[in-house]
């Protein structure tokens, strides 16, 4: 670093996103952002906290990362927007939710991101701190699906962590072990065979064999 | 070590399990077949083979660790015998092999080996060298159901590369990230809820919506 550079970092705190100074304002944003995340989870976290945090404006938490999705995947350094996927899976009727949720999940492993979600999803298996993964699989991802099946007899929580048993159990084999001939079988097929499998979790009879 | 450990481990050769050389041979053993098994797999791997490329008489091999598969439950540090839990689904009537499946893993799971069983998946999906898991699901653990549903018109690959699918996801929720309710829910309703996905993907419909 020259000495105009370290003035002009000095001086002016990051504003505008443009300045030398911004990529500290980020690191301190996301470093506090992963402790809050970890720490209380999705829901409990609010970017108004995770900007005090870090002692910066909220205004420039989502002027760097947009939503608190958003902020999320950037801290699980996920290279995909969450809320593209969870809004075609939004579009599917009730009794096709099964087969919309694979469809639309394999479409985003099988897309350029593919090989970026394996490397995040080894490295927090490796790094045995579970609660970031969990409040992503639960808070982020599959909250939306529980509030649409959810009734009042049912918070259809145990039906979202099936359809999460199966579904990491699909990113595990096809993608990260390479199980053949799951991992190169074509969308469509997949989506007929493990389809029916989720739609049962999220809608069937799941307290006694089928 | 002291001088009289020394001469004895240098004259006599290991046989008898016993003797100072012992871990060396054992070492050079558990060496030799990690890399027989990731390279070539399992079935293509041979006792004979691994005690050449050990400089070991295959009597030895037998001798420190049994079975074929027990040689490979030693080289991924695997704390149980595959055969056992095998044992249990092999008992189990053709339409009750889903629920039995559930019933068996998650038996062993629940036991005192439960943790090292998720610290050596840990430590394999994190190593990036994904051949030794791949072997193990596909040659060890599904092979012999793979036999019993395969039928002239039907392989069966694709029918346990689901089941393959489906527990891998409820080993990395239920024990590894620990999503709720799924990683406290009692057995009975874990194999009532997941038995029939296996059931199906074994010997139900699996190309076309249920």
């Amino acid at each position: 670093m020259n000495p105009a550079e370290e003035d002009d970092a000095a001086d002016r705190p990051a504003r505008t996103g443009r300045r030398p100074g911004q990529s500290k304002a980020r690191e301190a944003i996301l470093a506090a952002a992963r402790i809050r995340f970890a720490e209380n989870g999705f829901d409990k976290t609010s970017i108004r906290a995770v900007a005090t945090d870090a002692s910066v404006d909220p205004a420039l938490v989502h002027h760097y990362f947009g939503t608190k999705q958003q902020l999320f995947a950037a801290v699980v350094e996920l290279p995909v927007d969450p809320d593209l996927t969870l809004g075609l899976i939004d579009a599917a009727p009730l009794e096709r939710l099964g087969e919309a949720i694979v469809t639309a999940v394999v479409g985003v492993w099988d897309s350029p991101a593919g090989p970026g979600i394996v490397a995040a999803v080894r490295t927090i298996i490796a790094s045995g701190d579970m609660s970031l993964a969990r409040t992503f699989l639960l808070d982020v991802v599959l909250e939306r699906i529980r509030q649409r099946i959810a009734t009042p007899q049912d918070d259809g929580r145990v039906r979202i962590g099936l359809v999460a048993s199966q579904m990491a159990g699909l990113l595990v084999t096809r993608m990260i072990i390479g199980v053949e001939p799951v991992a190169s079988m074509p969308l469509p097929e997949l989506a007929a065979a493990i389809g029916p499998t989720l739609q049962r979790y999220l809608t069937g009879e799941i307290d006694r064999p089928a």
